[in-house]
């Protein structure tokens, strides 16, 4: 499973002042202990929108890049931000670009600049038109962005996919629509990743983190092998561990009885 | 969900003295947590193999049946045992035989026991040579199970197939094998429902509950309709309730929140 860290978020209130106040050690703490979870890449989201973004993107990837090892996930929507992340970026891996979509003002602002560079991408399966209602829409969704990215050279390998979970408080077949696109999407696309914003689905629902988990390990045995998750949260973390065991994808449970040793279980 | 609920049974250790000191008391307190809890069903198993199991039975059924008004689902592979349960049950529902199996003689020895009555059954998908080793031996031999039963008079709609999870410290896909059974078998057995002894999956690692818990969310998600737990535990129950909303089965999550709102999740 690719851990993708979701904390340094500035649509959290800690994440917003430290961001605003240039508060680089209560940044850099935040990705240690992400990193030390167990995080693959940290997400890196100012939090805010308009003109001061881009500065604010480049210095909140600069101190999380020094703090760690593991490659920032760049998440914004404004190609300004994005390129200045990009730039700001000097660790070793490569980093996300989060997200693209087939919006065409996005599409267009945004392979430019990954095209210059050797990132991954998250590609969220909606257009002009909205998310696509069924399961169908997603994997055509997905077949074009994925066409789309490798004109701009990224290989399907660094694509991660995202099939858009609506929540359940919306839309009763949400998490069952999301998850039957994980599956065709790694059938139809062989070698992409698939993602999820693994807290969209419990959005207006009591017990967010059991939703947040159930949904998970469900989404796990259909094919995700990427989420965007809170890893500090030992609940989805265990969950995550006995999830790819039992979905086959931990031989002998290795990593999970590792896990189990160092009481992360 | 139809849950079963398993803390009638003799292997546990309470049961077992409970039972052989004919204390109808525990056995009553022990069906009256279980309803309350939500079990559909209680197993009944007197834990014990040879000549007093069917008397043991018949006496377990009565107590059970006399405490609460679920039925009982009468647990035992000793078809005297079977019978003795069933001949001794007078309750209002439709009680559960778990279970036959393609084995020759408990075939031949339950069939005629199960076309004499009203009941639903447990088919578990094995035979003399064991359990088939794949995903196709389990739906060939649930096909095969299903049409035995359908010619003792019992339609697919009263058969719950188990696909017998090896445990996953056996093998690594055996939960994955058991899940795309029950993919499989949801869609060649129309009607037929699935049910699984959860706790198999688990044995001989560490921290069970959880792989048990995140295992029946990934089988929910696969179309498990049914399944045998212990309906005190929170953490196994929580998680059907919200596996159920998740997989599309629980309209605008009523169950959910109905469940929320009795401090149930």
């Amino acid at each position: 499973m690719i851990v993708i860290g979701e904390l340094i978020n500035g649509t959290r209130e800690p994440v917003r002042k430290a961001v605003l106040a240039r508060d680089a050690a209560a940044i850099a703490e935040l990705a240690v202990r992400q990193a030390e979870a167990g995080a693959d890449y940290l997400d890196c989201n100012v939090g805010t929108v308009g003109a001061a973004e881009a500065e604010q993107m480049a210095w909140l990837v600069r101190e999380v890049a020094g703090a760690v090892e593991v490659p920032v996930c760049i998440d914004t929507a404004n190609p300004e931000a994005m390129r200045a992340g990009l730039d700001a970026y000097e660790g070793e891996g490569r980093p996300i670009c989060n997200s693209i979509t087939l919006e065409r003002e996005r599409l267009a602002t945004f392979l430019p600049i990954i095209a210059q560079r050797e990132v991954r991408v998250v590609a969220l399966v909606m257009s002009d038109a909205g998310v696509p209602q069924g399961v169908q829409g997603r994997v055509d969704a997905a077949t074009q962005l994925v066409a789309e990215l490798a004109d701009a050279g990224v290989a399907a390998e660094d694509v991660f996919v995202d099939p858009v979970v609506t929540p359940l408080s919306v839309d009763p077949e949400g998490a069952r629509i999301a998850m039957d696109a994980i599956r065709e999407i790694t059938v139809a696309l062989p070698g992409v990743h698939t993602v999820c914003g693994v807290s969209n689905v419990s959005y207006g629902l009591p017990q967010r983190t059991l939703l947040n988990q159930v949904f998970v390990c469900q989404a796990i045995a259909a094919g995700l092998d990427s989420a965007i998750v809170d890893p500090l949260d030992q609940r989805i973390m265990s969950s995550v561990y006995a999830a790819e065991a039992l979905a086959g994808r931990d031989e002998w449970c290795a990593a999970y009885l590792r896990a189990f040793r160092r009481g992360a279980l």
